[in-house]
C-alpha cells in the first residue's frame, strides 16, 4: 500500500469512527444539560434533578474538612477499583440489610453514579446481537449505554401493574437473552410501580429460565405513598440470578458520582476488570464524603425531608397539569420518584412541542428517546423535582398553550 | 425453544459473559492495589502514586468551604457532559497555550482521570478487527482500555531516543491503522524521553498517512533534568491530526479523577456522547476545586516542589538499585516522571521475583503486562515517586537478595 496524502477532512474523520458511535443515539436531556448548563434561567423539567436547595451544603462542607485534616488516611490518592471498603460495607449492611438481602461487602462495586454501572454491565454481559430485554419505555440512558455493545433490543410494554409479563414469557420463549433490565419502583420514565403480584411473577419467570435481572433502583428511597412501599424483585429472589443497583444521587447529590451495583461475586470481579480499563478507580475522596454522612448523621431523617419537599412537588405539578394543560392530554399521579409520563393525542410530536416551549425557555424530555424499539412520538417525560412552584406553573401554563395551538 | 431448568450455577455464570470481557487481561497492579488498600504496609514500587505528604490537603479544605458556601452556585449538581467550563478555558488557555497550541475550549473534554479517556477513544474509534499502533513496551492499562473493543495491536521497539521509526513507516506501509498511541515525555514504563528528532519525525511520519496520533502527557511537567524539557508531538504537528490526552492525578491529585482530552471538535462531540452513555457527567465538586486550585494558587510553584521531592527520590532509588542489585540487571536514570524500568538476566521472570518480594511485602510491576505482543518476561517497572528513603532503601535491598538467590 502506498502511503496516503496528507491533509485531513471532516469527512476522513468521520470514516475513523468506529461504528458503534456512529449508530449511537444522543441523549436529548444531556445536550439540553450541555447547552443550558446548571444554574441557567430555562425551566428544566427534562432532567431528573434534585431540588438543589436540600443538598445539605454545610454538613458535607463540615465532613469534606475533618476528612482532609485526618493525617492516617490518604484521601487525595489513588484507591481500590472496587470502592472504598467501609461504604461497600454500609450498603450491604444497612440498605441491602433492610431489603432482607443477605450479602457481602465483595458483592459490591462502587460506581461514577448508577450510569457507569450500566456501561460496565454493557462490557461485562453484552456481544454483539445478543438479546436484551427492555422496558417500552424505559429509561433513556439505559438504552444509550447498552446501545454501544450493539445488541438486539425486545420490550414489554408497561401497564399500569408494571412491565407485561405474559411478553416477558413470550420473549423467553422465543430464545435466550442475556437480562431483562428494569426499574421496579417509581419507574423512569412512566413512574408506574409494579405490583407485589407483577414482581413475583418476574422473579419466578427469570429464575425458571436461568435469566438475569438487572433491577435498577434509583428510586425506591423517594416514596411518597405508603401503598407505594414494595419489596425489590432481587429480595423476592434472595438475591439469586440478580444484579441490584443504587446510587447516592438522589438521596444524597449527584455530583458526587457515588452509585453502586449488588451481584454475585463472580460477577463484581467481571465489573472490577472492566472498572480497571474504565478508569482504574473511583474519586474516593467522594466516596468518604457520602460514607461519613450516612455514618455520622441521619440519613433516614434526610429522606423524610425529601419525600415530604418532593410530594408536595408532585402534587402542585398534577395541580398544574390539571389546570393549564387540555383534556386530551393524558397522565397518571406517581407514588414517588421524579416523573410524570404524559401521552399527547396521537397525531402531536413531542420533539416538535419541545421546539415550541424552548423558545419560551421551558424544556421537558420528549418521550421517544425512552423507547428502544419502536418510539410513541407522542408522549413526554415532566420532571417535577427541580423547579420551584412559580416555575412548574409558569411551565406547565406556557407547555398547556402550545398544545392547544397544535391541536388547532 | 423449552423453557430452561431453574438453578444457576457457576458454570452457568461464566457461560454468559461477553467474548471482550472474558478475553480481557487484569491489570496486575490495580490487583494489588485492591488487595492491600491504600496506606497498607506495604513496601509499593508497583503503581504510579504520587508522594501523598506533597498533597495540599489544607488549601483543598479551605477551596471546598468556599465551594460549597457560595449560594450562587449548585456545586452539588448534575453538570454538563464535557465538564465544568472555566477549567475546560483554563486547560485551552495556559497548558495547551503554552505549548502553542491554539485551542479553543469546545476541544477540550474533561475525563475520569486519564484513563476515561482511553476507554471513551477505543470506543469512539476501535471496531473490532482495526489495527492500534502501539509502543512495546506501553502503559499496561492503556492496551487494557483498548482491548476491550478487540483491535490487532502493531508495536514498535522503543530506545533510548524514543519508538523506532522505521517500524512505524513500515507497519503504516502495509496498512492503515485507526491510531498510534505513545507517551513522548519520560514514557511509561521505560522512562525514556523521544528526541526533537524522532518526535519531528513521528509528526511528519502520521501526518503523511493521515493517521491520528495519541499522545499521551501525563508527565510532561515532572521534568527534572532540563535538557528533557521537550514540545509535544501534538504542538510540532500543530494539532493537525491529533488527541493529546492530559491530567490532575500527577500533579494535584490522584482521588479527584480529573483528566483531559483536546481535540478537533468532531471527535470532542463523538467522545462526548460516548461519555454521555458512559456516565453523564463527571464530580463538577471535583473538577471545581482543581479550577479553583489553579485560579488561586501558582500551580508552577506547586510543580516546582514536586519536581524537587522526585528528582530527590529518584536519584536515591538510582543510588540503591546501584548498590543493591546484581550487576547483571539493566536500568537507565529517566530525566524525569515515575518510573524506572529495569531488565534481568533474560532467563529471569520478574513475575517469579515478585511472587518472592510479596512474601516481604514489596512490590513492583513485572515488565509482561506492559507488552501488547510478545512479552519480555525478565522486564520490570520500578517507581519512585512514592516510597520514602528508608522503604525504598530497604525495598530494593530485598529485591537485590532475591534476584540474587534466583541466579545461583
Amino acid at each position: 500500500m502506498q502511503l496516503l496524502t496528507s491533509t485531513q477532512t471532516d469527512e476522513d474523520i468521520e470514516r475513523k469512527f468506529s461504528r458503534r458511535i456512529s449508530m449511537l443515539r444522543r441523549s436529548c436531556v444531556r445536550d439540553i444539560m450541555s447547552q443550558t448548563g446548571c444554574g441557567s434561567k430555562l425551566i428544566n423539567f427534562a432532567a431528573g434533578q434534585p431540588d438543589p436547595s436540600l443538598f445539605p451544603n454545610k454538613t458535607i462542607s463540615r465532613i469534606s474538612a475533618d476528612i482532609l485534616a485526618d493525617a492516617h488516611e490518604q484521601p487525595l490518592q489513588y484507591s481500590s477499583t472496587e470502592g472504598y471498603a467501609p461504604l461497600r460495607e454500609f450498603i450491604t449492611e444497612n440498605f441491602l440489610g433492610d431489603m432482607g438481602i443477605k450479602a457481602s461487602a465483595e458483592q459490591i462495586i462502587l460506581t461514577n453514579g448508577s450510569q457507569q454501572g450500566l456501561d460496565l454491565l454493557g462490557k461485562v454481559f453484552c456481544d454483539p446481537g445478543d438479546t436484551l430485554i427492555m422496558d417500552a419505555p424505559t429509561y433513556m440512558s439505559a438504552i444509550q449505554a447498552f446501545e454501544l455493545y450493539q445488541p438486539r433490543f425486545r420490550t414489554l410494554p408497561i401497564w399500569e401493574d408494571g412491565p407485561e409479563i405474559a411478553e416477558l414469557r413470550h420473549i423467553l420463549r422465543r430464545g435466550p437473552a442475556k437480562f431483562y433490565y428494569t426499574i421496579s419502583n417509581f419507574h423512569n420514565p412512566t413512574g408506574v410501580t409494579a405490583s407485589l403480584g407483577n414482581r413475583r411473577q418476574t422473579a419466578k419467570l427469570l429464575n425458571e429460565t436461568g435469566t438475569l435481572l438487572i433491577e435498577d433502583d434509583p428510586y425506591g428511597r423517594l416514596c411518597f405513598d405508603e401503598e407505594c412501599r414494595m419489596p425489590t424483585i432481587t429480595s423476592l429472589s434472595n438475591g439469586k440470578n440478580c444484579v441490584m443497583m443504587g446510587t447516592f444521587s438522589k438521596i444524597l447529590a449527584p455530583a458526587f458520582r457515588v452509585g453502586w451495583i449488588f451481584a454475585a461475586k463472580e460477577i463484581i470481579s467481571r465489573l472490577g476488570v472492566a472498572k480497571q480499563a474504565g478508569d482504574l478507580c473511583s474519586n474516593q475522596f467522594a466516596q468518604r464524603i457520602v460514607w461519613r454522612f450516612l455514618k455520622e448523621h441521619d440519613i433516614e431523617s434526610h429522606i423524610v425531608s425529601l419525600c415530604e419537599r418532593y410530594r408536595q412537588r408532585r402534587d402542585w405539578m398534577i395541580e398544574c397539569m390539571a389546570k393549564f394543560l387540555p383534556c386530551e392530554v393524558h397522565y397518571k399521579k406517581p407514588g414517588g420518584g421524579m416523573f410524570i409520563w404524559a401521552e399527547l393525542p396521537p397525531h402531536l410530536s413531542a420533539t416538535e412541542l419541545l421546539q415550541r416551549t424552548l423558545k419560551h425557555g421551558i424544556a421537558f424530555a420528549p418521550g421517544a428517546s425512552f423507547f428502544a424499539e419502536t418510539p410513541i412520538e407522542s408522549s413526554l417525560r415532566i420532571n417535577f423535582t427541580y423547579e420551584d412552584r412559580q416555575n412548574t406553573k409558569k411551565g406547565i401554563r406556557i407547555i398547556g398553550e402550545e398544545i392547544r395551538k397544535m391541536l388547532k
